[in-house]
């Protein structure tokens, strides 16, 4: 493993580190901010999972979330979003390939060996960042738009794992909306029944063990309607008695400038039940 | 004028729009943010202006100031670093040309048609921002590196226009340091008499009426001794009584990073100046 960024910030430091990855079989990088308070004591490690076409770059320079781990004392840990390099499959287009990886563990071909991001960030990932790191086996996930969907199903579906959720314009049904489908049908195959794994609204009614989810959502949001659809979400909660806060911000789009605003909420919301307090 | 981007963040709205301006004879964008309280009232402008190579989004993007812009009060408006497009002289070097204008107004050819942003950012930007925006002529001026640089030298050489001045890592002598030799060459030519009133070292010597100057450096900062020598402008600022808060942070470099983590100390510097709170 070999650092690649180092850079005080907030106190603490904002580094970026390269490391091979067994799972996806390719080298993958992570950004991670260590608060001043890991200098003396371990942490809980929160995870970031990006939207489509980000690297671990955009997390780390736009949230402004470093103030906020700081004050709550967290690590947060921001992985890139898909395989990547030499030998990867990739296709052109922006939601499918390399940037647009879904978050799922991949059956079909040729995604099948390098696209098994949930694995990743369910296993490989959190076991590097403990062995190096001055991390607890406490850990939140949180993430935006394809990276909401991926904190809400690897949260869901691993709530020994991931103690807290949260998500910012999660894709909630991707088995329903366009991206979803065509992620799915590429990644998984046609047969819908293995889609319902990794659909954070078929999960819902299926979990033994409800966790609080937290999600913000902008009304402004120019995928709402036909990709993200957090109403299906609300359904599902309510039906299947899951406490979920769902704030609907008013004229917020699906930017970075949305989850600057709130992302202190949803710092907030990890600290409080990974550091109780 | 076009507003180019409109997204809400903080309860205001970061805004870019595009403009022509006379005074670099060229097409223009700025960021604008403009905090919730610019919908019922009139408030102060602080102008960033930012570094070699940026353009008007690193600031809008990485700095994270719409938080405490909306704290304090206050509208920030961030230029373009230099003329830029079509039939604009440049160079294929970072640090002359396009995204180098160092804030004077060039007499040398081929720059000085175009290169004039001591005028566009002292007199038209200003000029256009008032007749547009709820904004009063009350001005504060801050930015980093060359842009920190910009702000000392249109401060200091305008108190009646600026009320309020700070910078990141700012080119505090360019008459003395490679970064500042090369462009002022380029721009103003070979009569050092020339460059003394874009110097801010030079020009506190000769200041009537001091401003108090926030400075922050962070010690790790890779161009700390060969291109910003903040120990220049301590000495001269002792030297003609001229008030200084100069804020040397260890460990932090010439990254946004290192302007994220502070930005918040310089908006309450300015709202205080501005609004008198």
């Amino acid at each position: 493993m070999k650092r690649t960024e180092h850079r005080a910030c907030f106190g603490g430091f904002q580094d970026v580190y390269q490391h091979g990855s067994t799972t996806l079989g390719c080298t993958m990088n992570f950004g991670i901010f260590l608060p001043q308070e890991a200098q003396s004591k371990k942490l809980p490690v929160l995870y970031w999972l990006s939207g489509l076409t980000c690297t671990e770059q955009n997390f780390i320079t736009k949230a402004g979330a470093q103030r906020y781990a700081s004050e709550h004392g967290v690590i947060i840990v921001a992985p890139d979003t898909s395989p990547r390099g030499e030998g990867i499959p990739n296709e052109s287009a922006y939601d499918i390939g390399v940037g647009a990886g879904f978050y799922v563990n991949a059956t079909q071909d040729p995604w099948a060996k390098n696209y098994r991001m949930y694995d990743y960030i369910v296993h490989e990932l959190p076991a590097l960042i403990e062995a190096t790191f001055p991390a607890t086996d406490r850990r939140g996930i949180f993430g935006h738009s394809m990276g909401g969907h991926g904190a809400l199903v690897l949260g869901l579906r691993n709530p020994e794992r991931f103690q807290s959720i949260s998500a910012f314009s999660p894709i909630v049904a991707p088995s329903k909306v366009p991206w979803g489908e065509k992620a799915f049908t590429a990644y998984l195959g046609n047969d819908r029944k293995a889609w319902a794994e990794y659909d954070a609204v078929e999960l819902i009614s299926k979990i033994k063990k409800p966790q609080h989810l937290l999600v913000d959502q902008g009304l402004g949001d120019e995928f709402f309607a036909s990709q993200l659809r957090p109403e299906l979400l609300k359904e599902a909660c309510e039906k299947n008695g899951h406490p979920l806060r769902l704030n609907l911000r008013e004229g917020y789009d699906h930017s970075y400038y949305f989850i600057a605003t709130f992302i202190g909420d949803h710092l907030a919301h990890h600290g409080k039940i990974l550091n109780g307090v």
